[in-house]
């Protein structure tokens, strides 16, 4: 279940072994048809994993097979497992939001492969932010995503036992695990090799985290509740570059971090980057001003994700109340179970906020960064634009009371980025 | 890993078969010597397992073998896997508590033995407190079993990953967990054929507590948490009858509930037995008064437990800060780990008297009662005692913040002790 975890036939695929992968598997060929004037690409954006994309003229397939160590950093190995953990939280999610997550044809558990349909005419959904493009069903979409995963995987659906079983899948997923644990919960607060950030503007910002202590201790609280708030099962790692969108469709891709976790990690996830992309929006005008109704769009697009997903959740609970969390012969009081769903709700919303202001702090001096922020070119204009958002992540981290509910979020949003700072 | 779990050659041994059993082993042979002159006697309690004593010459050891099924309840099916997860408790803990449990000499995968030293001249330390006799070494011993097998199996002591494969081996104990989940956590609260109390004298308050809708819902957060905090390698049933004591000399045994889970439950369990121990005090007077210094000696055990608890934490914490939740790396200031540590002491304490508050209402009206209770012959008596005891249990459910320290606690004993209740 580690790095060492090689499947004996394993080795990376290339553009000229793809044909003969597809003809020794009777699923794919079926998908594909005749291989004889099939067009191969390799897509992948070359981080952790390669990626073909197969066009016969039958079917589009795409191929996505993980690599033994991190592309960027070859000294940095990490686990083929990874595909394993991927292919079952697409397996298991599939039973609710199948229709939110790209089909799958095949898993391989020799060569890791996991081969599923390609999405088109999708694109990451993080570029077309970055282009101020609006995705209307969005909000729609990505609350159910969230709502369905975290509930039915839960205590609030599940008996224990099913519960435990589905942990037990994912428990030594540690390698992945460990990645979120260090570049999100540690790194940034301390001198590391590889952190980087808008430098010289945020050197003064980035020694003021390393000396903030109440910052330490509240990212320490928030690493060990990762670590031991076993909610549900999460995607781990539910930002904009892991969503595909088109003008009216939304697909959730690249679960490899998946694991049993607390759920305001996967829906913090979300906020923080969509926040991100909010504070990047200045840097990416041509004309002043220009960008000023994508922005509120962006503000309001918060507001609805969090405010229908809490209604999904609490409409799935009243639905599905057969977990063993709240066993169902305790509460034959229905308004004392609308009580508590508010509380519950309400914690969730709270790890979110945690949660959220950690991503964005790991994005602007952790090592991965957000391409929201880096591919503004002005380094000033950037370092503006990053340190109001990191503001923002480090007082969601201190004083999450502040934040109390989604309004008082984009409020404070909103005053900061009208802040004036200058470098 | 279930019920189901049966390896082809196990049988419960009989008094008949056990020299046999010794002569297949020569580990246990090495131990008892020469097998001609040897004592067997079946001396279990009969609840769930088989316990035999053998005495040599040389030795004396216990055997302990789990039966497929609750032996009251022989429709209760129950894994034989318990044994595993028991021996690896042990295993696991007795890197840094070996003199606070039994000594193990083997562990038979096959018919899911335990062999391990007879302890002598250990009671049941449930019997010798009803017998009010006062084991001074106890707080000493029991806070530094607390403190050392809930901080080594931390995130504030070991590697994330360290923890996560540790945790894997336990995760699947789902039926141990099960009856913990409903017996403590549900049916006490409902109607269920197995409750019993001391009726017709409390049914009034079974009644109200099946009403309590904050009671409720305090239960069932307790038990969310049980189901999904994995703080640390529990015992999962550390009560008076699973600890064997001698004037000087404290021994835990019985870990077969062993799972990862939330501190408080651990302490919580503990605290309960000792509480209820407390209020059951009257009810073994032969003349009337003559407990009230053993009462007070109970209170004063519990005070230095927690406190000794407490210090020896926070000892371990500042000697072996390796651990991945607050890496050492971040915080060079050690009065912030100070105050972190208080933070966090305060928390496990406020689950703690959660859990304890649960622990008392299934002794008082659940399946299984203690005898502390239980062999208080006159039924008025006994309901005076336990009707005490559960006002505690409520409010230590509903209103932890009541307790905010370990005497408040105490103090709160000894008001509902002194309550004029008659029935």
């Amino acid at each position: 279940m580690s790095s060492n975890f090689k499947p004996k036939n394993y080795q990376p695929l290339e553009v000229s072994t793809i044909k003969n992968f597809i003809e020794n598997s009777d699923k794919i060929k079926n998908i594909i048809g005749d291989t004889k004037e099939i067009e191969i690409k390799e897509v992948g954006d070359g981080n952790l994993n390669l990626v073909f994309f197969v066009e016969s003229k039958k079917n589009s397939i795409c191929i996505k097979q993980p690599l033994p160590y991190l592309r960027v950093l070859k000294d940095w190995p990490l686990t083929l497992k990874r595909s394993y953990y991927e292919s079952e939280y697409m397996n298991i999610h599939s039973n609710h939001v199948a229709d939110l997550m790209p089909k799958i044809y095949d898993f391989d558990p020799e060569l890791c492969t996991i081969t599923m349909e390609k999405l088109s005419p999708h694109i990451i959904m993080r570029h077309g932010l970055i282009n101020a493009t609006k995705y209307e069903n969005f909000a729609e979409d990505i609350s159910t995503f969230m709502a369905k995963t975290l509930f039915f995987t839960s205590d609030l659906y599940l008996k224990a036992d099913q519960k435990k079983e589905l942990n037990s899948r994912f428990i030594m997923n540690t390698e992945l695990c460990k990645i979120t644990e260090d570049l999100i919960f540690t790194d940034p607060y301390m001198y590391n090799k590889n952190n980087r950030w808008t430098t010289p503007h945020l050197d003064k910002q980035k020694k003021e985290i390393e000396n903030n202590d109440d910052l330490k201790i509240a990212v320490s609280r928030l690493k060990i509740k990762f670590m031991s708030e076993s909610q549900s099962l999460l995607h781990g790692d539910l930002h904009t570059g892991s969503i595909m969108v088109s003008e009216n469709d939304t697909k959730v891709i690249d679960p490899e971090f998946a694991f049993y976790g607390p759920m305001g990690f996967d829906v913090g996830a979300l906020l923080a980057n969509l926040l991100m992309n909010f504070f990047s929006q200045n840097g990416h005008e041509k004309n002043s001003g220009e960008r000023k109704e994508f922005k509120k769009w962006i503000l309001n697009l918060i507001n609805m994700i969090w405010i229908k997903f809490e209604n999904k959740f609490c409409n799935l609970w009243d639905e599905y109340p057969e977990g063993d969390g709240y066993p169902r012969q305790l509460f034959n009081n229905k308004q004392i179970i609308k009580r508590e769903q508010k509380n519950y709700l309400q914690n969730i919303y709270n790890d979110s906020i945690g949660f959220a202001g950690a991503k964005i702090i790991r994005r602007i001096f952790g090592f991965a960064h957000n391409i929201d922020f880096d591919w503004i070119k002005d380094d000033k204009m950037r370092a503006i634009c990053e340190n109001k958002c990191a503001n923002l992540g480090i007082e969601m981290q201190i004083n999450p009371s502040k934040f109390k509910d989604i309004s008082s979020l984009i409020e404070a949003a909103i005053k900061l980025d009208n802040d004036s700072i200058s470098f």
